[in-house]
């Protein structure tokens, strides 16, 4: 079973999302689970202080590199692999989604804060930079959850069935879903499309092919 | 003072997000305000159910519409601009989010679940369908937190300086931060880039420079 570490300055956010819905069933079927590591716990000062100021000037702070290798090495070798949530990283998309599901390995995420991590770390810690996408968050530890659940979703056992995995969008690269309805058939004048209703399974094949959504 | 509206079936885990760190300090502030509306409030049954299986077949469940329009319907005018968190929409990205904060308008974002929602609300009730990238999500939570955070922290007074934002990755398409660093210079034998400690405020500024990084 995989286990998915978090290294986070905010262990309730990212304890609160596993606690509801498909993913609280699946930690308790015993699909994947997840570890929260507190990285002020590996601050070097009494103050819990885990960031300083910027070499050669700008505005802000950085995370430091000791407080993150302590909380790397509390892992061990169950670590696995390690990835840094950063603005500056290569874009997350499906592809590496299926590859982190496929090795079956542990998978750190590690939360950037403030301008983000002391260059060292990239160098030396971390196996993958990831970023969300051509957006800036506050903070890394939504770009660590929305990663997770890429890849736990994946899991055989996580989906109720399989077939969802099969049909979804991004899986054929640029073609999307079809439009879908369900009931009631007919509200305040907006109509499902009848052929949808009609049952001929051979029509409502073509009719779904056609009707894919392009971006 | 914009409200971000949330409908969602899940409430605990988008409140939870805005508890701590720098988005419960500004609201705390006075900077902006989150509303989660609890989409099974708006169900038609006594059970709470606001999915249904989809026509012309195909495996999963789909949100219905009128839960969704109740939903809206209880936000009035507050609801502001109307976004649906879909692997169909729209990638997101720096522009969008720039967008949303320059209006100055309320947002409600919608919460996609199961294999998404019935396509009359897309059609009727949405002002932008909007996917984080290409990549899938058990659900629709995580985006629109990650839609959220990118938007409030663009607001005035959201970041402790507001020189913070104008530095940063993406602002610059395709050109990224440079390696930034912080204390200690020397750790474990690997060592601050020297420049940055001299001192010297122009050629620190050629370094940088010369040394962002690119996707």
């Amino acid at each position: 079973m995989i286990t998915i570490n978090f290294i986070t300055l905010f262990p309730e956010r990212i304890e609160s999302y596993f606690c509801d819905g498909l993913q609280k069933k699946a930690i308790e079927k015993g699909i994947f689970n997840i570890r929260v590591v507190y990285l002020r716990d590996f601050s070097l000062d009494k103050f819990g202080r885990v960031d300083d100021t910027i070499y050669g000037g700008g505005p802000g702070m950085l995370l430091k590199i000791e407080p993150i290798e302590r909380a790397l090495e509390s892992l061990g070798e169950s670590k696995g692999i390690v990835c840094l949530m950063s603005a500056s990283g290569k874009v997350y998309n499906q592809e590496m989604a299926n590859y982190l599901q496929s090795m079956d390995r542990n998978i750190t995420l590690i939360s950037g804060y403030f301008e983000g991590v002391d260059y060292r770390v990239v160098e030396n810690f971390v196996d993958m930079e990831l970023s969300l996408g051509e957006f800036v968050l506050s903070c890394g530890d939504l770009a660590a959850l929305c990663i997770a659940d890429s890849v736990v979703r994946l899991i055989p056992g996580f989906m109720g069935e399989a077939a969802s995995l099969e049909d979804e969008s991004h899986n054929v690269k640029g073609l999307l879903e079809y439009p879908q309805y369900t009931r009631p058939s007919k509200y305040k004048g907006w109509l499902v499309p009848e052929i949808l209703l009609s049952g001929n399974h051979k029509e409502i094949k073509n009719w779904k092919e056609n009707n894919k959504r392009r971006l």
